[in-house]
């Protein structure tokens, strides 16, 4: 298939750039390298040393002879944006160029604007595009299970039949998103099935979990090829971020009581989801939804793996518990399903066999390069300012355990 | 109170603003003529003859001694939006300075992009605003109806309780909207109850029907007064634009079958709603939401009732039925609760009591303003792209009646 991943300069689009690519789909790159000026923004730089992308798709083209095109530009430059998909005309769009954290939004107004502007125009004109230029063409939007919340009653897969006084219909899910970031994904949802519903255009919907990991079988082959790998406490993940912490024998930093429950997976679960979304794509007019992870489990399960597997490699690895500086249940029912993926032929890599190898060790190895000044939470959900800048031990108390 | 009214210059603005006046309300309009603007750009005009803002005004205080004060400005424009709250310092912000038409929002990408931009920006900026600089004023939100869709359960009141698996949650109800303008108003929605729960702001969503009508008693005090009436494809309600096809002996433009199902409201009825929402604010952290319309009807209703009307002061109405150029049930079940500005103390106005006085009298008295190259739609919500300027039979078959 002839494919454009948006966004292939990221965590989760090079990762799925490679894949595809050495699975022998035409893959072409589109990003604007938005997510390494926020690096420079926030002062903070991925744990691995990544290089710049034209230098990775060349070693890419040495090692495997295959070609992945690179187009330079913003998504919601409407221009550069419909000149490209009519320059490529692909079967199927891989949409991950958004900002992509919750706390880069939250850090005050303008970064809250910038993110739903820029998230959702963005969308707008890729549904747009596809509309004029490629209206058979597949979209494959990344969405979150952060667009969720966590309801007290099961999650579902996009949509849910409601019964109320004796009537009955299928409806979207209930949406309750706990940041900026999440609202806007939540703002692209509707747009999309809106575009579906008008358009005929085909879309699939991946709600994201929280994505672990950066060791998949391409990113391996060469260290110049490396995946980022970020551990700040603005773009950092929460497992990433306690394995980092774990190897320089800094407590880890666990939000308030640490019951907030979440799904994760792999990042090689991610390309393979994305794969199968590719190659079983969605009827005319369909906004099909899947739920993206593999396994759940609450801040404190992981702070608690990394505890033991720390050990394993003569870690001592204490635990803080913060203040949380977002406003959510610390404790709460969740539920989610995600069968859908697994039923078209998903076989998950569970965290109790990766979290050495593809988390710990990856911690321990670039351990020279970790700046012990980005692990504290400097962005607090009750502030409509945050100083990202400011230092961490004026922002939060260090701990309240 | 001390109210600000953002948008006090449009349709349901400046009835409100007055209305608020009279009641003794301290008054500001907060306004950037963008709805001036729009006109022009469309070649279209309200039906009545509306003075510039600043003449109106002088007219209101000659007439009560009631001075509004007028702020003139972009509300995307934060640098002047937290002026103009901070020196105003309301209790109450009523917020309805938004692009408001669905159809404009479907001409082309630029005008979806710009909408919802527009609308969202806006919000989020008197979100923050209020936040940090008035946090216990209370948030008076202009939303829709058309934010539900039209679903096959009966639509609650902002929330439902769902049972699901043997569990049970009280959850926003999911939203179907149908238009880009639509969809911009559920994207403030999800921001605003956002922000209320991390904030503890006080917020009303009032999810507002299709108003009808022109003449409040404020308005009628003198013609210098005289509120907006449109009628033309795009920002013309549909029980407007019925009368003033009736007024000049055109047939009443029904889409499709018209069994197209909305709330409706007189808008005598939506200031006394916006005060009730004043008078009764919300606790700091709610976000309330009420549905605010008295009746609902289908198209084919109120073009029979327009017909009747109409034969009653001796013009002959036809009904045609165009293809729909929108993407929507032309049958379908809908049943909409309204009972908590009733409950507020709000007694309607009744259609079938107000068509002759307050619709079909204004449409002939300014018969000789009517453009009747307005009356048929040509923007159609299938095409990514419409020619808001071509000839309108070139759009649409004239009739499949």
């Amino acid at each position: 298939m002839n494919i454009a991943v948006l966004g292939g300069d990221g965590y989760c689009g090079w990762a799925t750039a490679l894949y595809l690519s050495r699975k022998g789909h035409s893959v072409s790159i589109v990003d604007n390298y938005a997510r390494r000026q926020w690096d420079h923004e926030l002062g903070a730089q991925t744990l691995t040393p990544i290089r710049p992308l034209a230098e990775r798709a060349r070693i890419w083209q040495e090692l495997t002879g295959k070609e992945i095109e690179i187009f330079v530009g913003d998504v919601t430059d409407y221009d550069f944006l419909s000149a490209t998909i009519g320059a490529i005309e692909p079967d199927a769009v891989i949409h991950f160029a958004e900002q992509r954290s919750a706390p880069y939004s939250m850090i005050d107004r303008k970064h809250a604007v910038f993110t739903q502007v820029n998230n959702v125009v963005g969308t707008l004109n890729l549904l747009f595009a596809i509309r004029e230029l490629q209206p058979d063409c597949h979209l494959i939007k990344l969405g979150t299970m952060g667009e969720y919340g966590t309801p007290n009653i099961s999650i579902e897969e996009g949509y849910i039949t409601i019964e109320h006084e004796g009537r009955r219909d299928v409806m979207p899910f209930p949406k309750q998103p706990g940041s900026f970031y999440h609202l806007s994904k939540v703002h692209d949802s509707h747009n999309m099935m809106f575009a579906c519903k008008i358009w005929k255009l085909r879309a699939t919907d991946l709600n994201q979990g929280v994505v672990y990991g950066t060791a998949t079988d391409e990113v391996m082959l060469d260290e110049g090829l490396i995946n980022r790998f970020d551990y700040d406490d603005v773009f950092g993940t929460v497992l990433n971020r306690f394995c980092v912490q774990a190897a320089i024998d800094h407590p880890l930093t666990v939000y308030g009581r640490g019951g907030q429950t979440r799904g994760f997976l792999d990042i090689r679960d991610t390309v393979r989801c994305i794969e199968l979304a590719c190659v079983n794509p969605s009827s005319p007019g369909e906004c099909r939804v899947y739920n993206q992870f593999t396994e759940q489990f609450s801040v404190m399960d992981l702070a608690r793996m990394v505890q033991v597997a720390g050990k394993k490699i003569g870690l001592k690895v204490q635990i803080d518990h913060l203040p949380d500086p977002r406003v959510e249940a610390e404790e709460h029912y969740y539920n989610a399903k995600h069968s859908k993926l697994i039923d078209l032929g998903l076989q998950p890599h569970l965290l109790s066999d990766s979290l050495l190898d593809s988390l710990m060790n990856i911690a321990v190895k670039y351990r020279d390069r970790i700046d012990s000044s980005l692990m504290l939470p400097k962005v607090n959900w009750r502030q409509p300012q945050n100083d990202r800048k400011q230092r961490a031990n004026a922002a939060v108390p260090a701990s309240v355990s």
